[in-house]
């Protein structure tokens, strides 16, 4: 089989990823359209050895395509995504538009792959921190169920896109200048700074991050009375994200259980050896597809909690892979890694 | 009255803060000594506009000394502090040697400072994650008893003194001139990157860091059941640590109510509007006294849970500055900001 492939939003960092994982995992491409809003259509983008095109998002026929990979923002997604559907392509949407929509299937293929098939033509690939976080929580709820999850993130620039990247060089080296810092994308410095504010306010004056963590949570493990609460916050770092999970069990589960389940789980690696001083860090994660957890522990504090750090490349796992990993799913190829009980990658 | 003051670890990071503590706080100083390791002895350190000698701390005489503000690790302490207290000095002490103790005070003067009065001639300083944490949390402890707190920290790299902030620095020069980033302090680089590991590896794979706010939290709220689980992250931040905070309270509170405890806790700045973007950050709370508490919500977990995000200068009311405190709170003089229920400073 060999499929017709459509990255929408192909100059953004996400769109520049998704072109990365579909060369490295060989995704069979007969052929590649490139898409993007007016602003950057008419620019060429190379793609193994190639020369392509982008076009515009707006005016381009969906005909012909079998899948549309979107990394082009909310609003686009909402007009563009069901008109690329209804021409036949099979969407991979990255946007927050179509995540919390009943009839959109929201997947991360190693946690709730099988319902990926109940699609309309439509499937949303989950908030970056969520994937992150349930690549590590759901080879844990597949054991043993967990009543409460309170989780602090500790979030790459690269979640700001191009934009967020450039912010953090501009500022290093307007420090080097002896310049004081410009910001442009966040409203504080983000150099030598920690911001507990990802995106915008919603209810209850959580983040839009925040209630992300909590509901698609909720929706991808199919439990909708799982307790989730989230502090998220933006560092300095470049491309992985990093979490500090407690998670409350229904029974006491020890760290060595924990370890176990986890080193068996496909997309994740364990790595965490506090006596070689072994654990994971956001630049071990950066370009990588595994996520990475460690720091696995009874929580001193409840005799069913556990506490542990996971981190993973936010462009790769937290968007282009997870996306690319639905539509080989969808399509029943690609490596067996992104399965449920699969083999390691 | 006036004091002989003598600085133990002038020549550290903390022992610097401590000369700048005094002079901005008109500490009443009668009589001045430095003492420091012997590598440090013989140095001359200037302090209001006088030139003082670094005395030899192994053979330093404290007799005539009335407080000792001592931070100069836990080996010298152990051994010189009960010298200095035997020769008369009130020594607080800032290392980790004492604060478990049961005959040595342990002490943040806006939240036991009754508790100081004990002493056997050593007050042991919290550690500096502690302080911030519960400079936020016993005005809301005050009011509404803690069943369970769950706390992330982000801290700053001056919490190794100032091999951490050399450490950030030289790496960020070195990948400004495309060098690989060199380690001394840290297993691995601090610049773009977070550590889930401050300190050292102790029992149960927590690290010593998280076991101190664990049970130095316990004993200076008076609560031996209190539970307290905690992961601890070292980030590229400079002086301020920051902490993400669930507390579970015995009944429900708001945020409202939680906002009105905080606002007139001395030492204490809520900094808390999300409509103009208001929260804390640590670059904001670096060089000052108050901790900044910010981003107080509902959790949406648990009907009896909120969550915070404070930060505070972790070499100030983390260390030097808590510190003096304890001493003018011993000697019943100086701002009346650090007594509990006293005015805003």
């Amino acid at each position: 089989m060999s499929l017709s492939v459509a990255v929408v939003g192909a100059t953004g960092v996400v769109g520049q990823e998704f072109l990365r994982v579909l060369e490295q995992r060989r995704f069979p491409v007969k052929r590649l359209r490139l898409m993007a809003s007016a602003r950057s259509a008419g620019r060429r983008v190379s793609w193994m050895g190639a020369e392509h095109l982008v076009e515009d998002l707006a005016t381009a026929d969906f005909r012909g395509v079998d899948v549309a990979l979107f990394s082009a923002g909310s609003g686009p997604s909402k007009t563009e995504a069901p008109r690329a559907a209804k021409q036949g392509a099979l969407v991979v949407d990255n946007s927050s538009a179509w995540r919390m929509d009943p009839d959109v299937p929201l997947i991360v293929p190693q946690v709730n792959g099988a319902a990926a098939k109940t699609h309309r033509g439509i499937i949303a690939n989950p908030n970056c921190s969520t994937i992150i976080l349930l690549m590590a929580v759901a080879p844990l709820e597949r054991q043993v169920p967990i009543r409460r999850l309170v989780v602090s993130t500790y979030q790459a620039v690269s979640g700001s896109g191009q934009a967020g990247l450039d912010e953090l060089d501009r500022q290093i080296a307007e420090e080097a200048e002896g310049r004081p810092p410009t910001t442009k994308t966040y409203p504080y410095p983000i150099h030598r700074n920690a911001l507990p504010f990802v995106q915008a306010f919603a209810e209850g004056d959580l983040t839009t991050e925040e209630w992300k963590l909590v509901k698609e949570s909720r929706r991808i493990l199919d439990r909708p009375d799982l307790r989730v609460t989230a502090t998220c916050v933006r560092i300095p770092v470049r491309r992985a994200h990093s979490e500090a999970v407690n998670v409350e069990f229904e029974r006491p589960v020890s760290a060595a259980e924990a370890r176990a389940w986890l080193a068996v789980a496909p997309g994740v690696r364990v790595v965490d050896e506090p006596g070689r001083l072994l654990f994971p860090t956001p630049r071990d994660a950066e370009g990588h597809d595994d996520v990475l957890v460690g720091r696995i522990r009874k929580d001193p504090s409840h005799e069913c909690g556990l506490d542990f750090w996971c981190t993973g490349d936010q462009i790769r796992k937290g968007a282009a892979l997870n996306a690319v990993e639905i539509a080989e799913h969808v399509f029943g190829f690609g490596p067996s890694a992104h399965r449920p009980g699969g083999a390691r990658s």
